[in-house]
């Protein structure tokens, strides 16, 4: 079981954890574009291998990528549905906050008519 | 300087950082609702408060929250830009993605009128 996915976040810590990283957000960004192997992802950083290879670990493990190995080449590939999940957290949030706006603009209104 | 805006991902890392833990997640989902003390905020948690106190610093830290103190009471708000800034972030990958299948689409729609 993956260590972030404790059930407690639906996952979402794993993902969140994974993306606070700019190599691995860069990481995504690319394989948005379409499945890339390990050292296509790896070619523009400045980072030995092992250290790149623990960055795509911490992907996988969070769920938002998947690898095949094909003779000694690994191909990854981006798994959308986490990148889903944190949209449906931001909406929520969205959706509370603009709620609150909304009561905060009834509430002046009904201030401004009493002051009539 | 907060520790995790260093510029290259625009205050991202921190953002992502911060999200990452179930109770700071709890914590920007309660103040989406409105402002709230830090006792008010600590309640729901069976957690001792410099530990509680140390989520708040990550929060605020990350620009998610702002605090202000009146007497001995701090009240925390919401500060809804860096969702925002995660938004975009998101939206930029669905894009990418969606892109990507629509290519995939045109390509196998091509092979099978080569077949035809």
């Amino acid at each position: 079981m993956p260590k972030h996915s404790d059930g407690s976040g639906g996952g979402l810590d794993g993902v969140f954890h994974a993306l606070s990283d700019p190599t691995r957000r860069q990481v995504v960004e690319r394989l948005a574009q379409g499945p890339a192997t390990t050292s296509d992802l790896a070619r523009p950083f400045d980072m030995a291998l092992p250290s790149f290879a623990q960055h795509l670990h911490v992907l996988e493990r969070a769920g938002l990528v998947t690898s095949e190995k094909t003779g000694r080449v690994r191909t990854y590939r981006l798994v959308p549905q986490p990148l889903d999940h944190l949209d449906t957290w931001l909406a929520a949030q969205r959706t509370r906050w603009t709620r609150r706006l909304d009561q905060l603009d009834a509430l002046l209104y009904d201030l401004k008519e009493q002051q009539q």
